[in-house]
């Protein structure tokens, strides 16, 4: 019972195949058991809404999405929990035959991690056969949706930041330990200088920070000594100061002369406590003392605290960075565009395919972002067919990251994503960057060839 | 690098280690390097204030926490990593060695998952050696805190659908694959009859639903080829209908005579389609075929539809219930209540703890909440301490799960936790269960024992 318990917890290589809807597994074997295992399909992923209060969004997760596809395999126990499944148990053996040597062939096109985008941009697209395109679909969704919101959130958080250092504080508000783990590197990406994830380090050699909580100063009978303690094992520390009494506990860091590299604000009035502890440390010579606030805090609260110059160096952002509390979903849809009917050996039928149930339009064949620059500044987006050539001088962003299931394009590492997005994020207009309006609509349009094909087949 | 991006995304039983805030690492160094190795800690985990809209919280991630307790190691290499941090690197190697053999030998009292609670009621409790107690903050806050956040939702959300059955939809909106996973097994907890993650299904033997995407349906040609061909495969199944016009579908679905067990709706407005798609279903002799509505579900709509008597058999519902959409954010805390002095081999002095900076007023010593029942309803909760005999008939709910690091209490199956959770739900008076007012505040007061203990500290 209780191994089994622990091994519930574990996200292993052999998890990943079933971590899936199972309505994708039975679509898998519909194809396949009515012969259509050569049919090819074209799906791409975007976003049709942003989250609330945002004007644009950060793409994120695709070293993870691709680190799946590379790797996806189902193993002989999973293979015998499907066969034995209610669904699929009259199912011929055949099907799960397929399933041993099942491996992604398909090619994959996306966007650079932090890219900015908007609304209904094909931020990744996968062509393979029908099966493989298909199944992958709830996997892909679910990393790159959930890095995508943290990265936005972040974006907007170091954004109103400005100048100031802000540290991912959030792992134990996060929906779980991965979450924790793929948070800290949205946020890295989004901007943030590291994060108190020890774990986000060891994989992903991301900065990590921390020193001491509440808990640390009570074990002690007096706040002084656990100062005074903690000091001598870490020299020149971010102290602690608002267990008990913050401004007195500031002061008796100074009367005691204890060398720190700073104190951290965790609660009440940050603006008013940080004025007065910088008071306090400045008369008392401790002029290098950094201060750090944390507490609750959001991009409303951290502008505001920017905007009236509080004397704050760095920003801890946990909750509301880790849960993008004011929206908590992106939106990603995986929609199929198009699908390719083999009618010789090499050759296939393109046919682009499009939905039209009510409230729901999306457009048909597989996609290209054209984007237009003026004036050094991102100016707007067109939407065209991934074949297109446009008029205008345009940049398009979706790249071929892999081909026939292998990665054909080196992936960046974290420090060059985060810096690609900052530059990103400095040459967007500021009107998509402000916090307190209705949020700003890009100008985002589709080429006159994409809206025809489209107008077609409204009218079919 | 593609090898290292793969293994980032994997959580494997070394990984629980270093799942954790940077300082819980770096206070145990200093509990080490300062000789308070033997200084016994007590800490309770509970919620300040509840998610946005709710009366009451539902307490889920037991299971996850003892399994994570019970294995938590340090590996060679993460040891390493630490050694070789910034924050870390100037530690004696002696540091080091103790982690080798770290293992958690505390003792763990919980309620049993499933328990309806109310703000401030611990629903764990560490007791142990300070470093283990520590250490352990931000993993079991994790877990925890996110479960308990979608058990939470969920129960309002199945509680409105009432004698429907809701069934979770919503991994590719989770934050990221394992939190796919956890939402799946504390949905259901919270009276979802399923989910639609087969990895719920493969490791928690939670029974899993689906038939077909959209995508499924848009690889034809026409719609009721689809149709055909998949019933051919999996007979009797759940159709989806709304990819181009809903009732359009139930009609050809209907002229066709294809064997269905019922039809899914995904888009439009579910309460005139289900109305309508029920007519037609029923006129063509499809009296027994069922009705599954989907698409952005939550309970103040599920509950209009059901008050209007909408002809619907079940919800799915996803996004807002995996991410918990209006309040993503569980806000456990993890606080120090007690410390034990070693004074002699086998004796220690306790002493209570209690956090005074403002804002944030918590009682000190180790707590039991006593649970009050009248006329068969739970009428109010009294937080005492641990040990105290109250005067009223009251039922402790903090049982005794670990001992030196020992599971010594079987853990329920996760039926058996459902309905437990169910049966709480049924003797909750009503007024806690609404949706559409400010949430009721369930009595909970203090013994007079706590009081005075808090009000002392508070004088001193």
């Amino acid at each position: 019972m209780t191994k089994k318990t622990f091994k519930n917890l574990e996200m292993n290589l052999s998890d990943f195949a079933l971590s899936t809807d199972l309505y994708e597994l039975t679509m898998a074997a519909a194809y396949f058991k009515s012969g259509q295992i050569k049919k090819r399909a074209i799906f791409e992923l975007f976003v049709r809404k942003l989250p609330r209060n945002r004007s644009y969004m950060v793409a994120a997760g695709l070293e993870q999405a691709v680190a799946y596809l590379q790797s996806l395999r189902f193993v002989e126990k999973e293979i015998s929990f499907l066969k034995s499944h209610e669904s699929l148990k009259n199912l011929d053996n055949d099907f799960f035959e397929y399933l041993k040597d099942f491996r992604f062939t398909g090619d994959v096109w996306a966007v650079l991690e932090g890219t900015i985008l908007f609304p209904n941009e094909p931020l990744l697209r996968v062509e393979g056969p029908i099966i493989e395109a298909q199944v992958v679909e709830t996997f892909l969704l679910s990393v790159i949706n959930f890095q995508s919101l943290i990265a936005t959130k972040t974006s907007r958080i170091t954004h109103v930041a400005s100048n100031k250092d802000v540290i991912e504080f959030g792992s134990r508000r996060a929906h779980g330990p991965q979450a924790a783990l793929l948070a800290a590197r949205a946020s890295f990406i989004g901007g943030c200088v590291g994060s108190s994830n020890t774990l986000a380090g060891y994989k992903f050699g991301i900065p990590i920070f921390g020193t001491m909580a509440h808990s640390y100063v009570m074990s002690y009978d007096k706040e002084i000594d656990s100062f005074q303690e903690f000091t001598q094992v870490f020299p020149r520390s971010m102290i602690l100061v608002d267990t008990y009494d913050t401004l007195e506990a500031v002061r008796k860091i100074v009367e005691a002369g204890i060398k720190i590299s700073g104190i951290r604000l965790d609660s009440g009035d940050l603006y008013q406590l940080s004025v007065e502890s910088r008071k306090i440390l400045d008369m008392g010579g401790y002029k290098d003392a950094k201060i750090m606030a944390s507490g609750d805090l959001n991009e409303n609260i951290i502008q505001d605290l920017v905007s009236r110059d509080a004397p704050i160096d760095y920003f801890g952002v946990g909750t509301e960075l880790t849960t993008s509390r004011d929206d908590p979903a992106m939106n990603g849809v995986y929609k199929l565009v198009a699908i390719k009917i083999p009618r010789s050996k090499k050759k296939y039928q393109l046919i682009y395919k499009l939905k039209t149930s009510e409230g729901k339009k999306t457009y048909p064949g597989p996609k290209q972002i054209f984007r237009i620059f003026s004036n050094g500044l991102i100016e707007r987006d067109i939407i065209g067919l991934e074949d297109e050539k446009l008029q205008v001088k345009a940049v398009p962003l979706l790249k071929k990251f892999m081909e026939h299931g292998r990665l054909i394009r080196k992936l960046p590492c974290l420090d060059t994503i985060q810096k690609f997005h900052i530059k990103q994020r400095d040459i967007l207009p500021i009107e998509f960057k402000a916090l307190d309006k209705v949020p700003e609509v890009f100008p985002v349009s589709y080429s006159d060839k994409l809206e025809k094909i489209e107008k077609e087949f409204r009218t079919e």
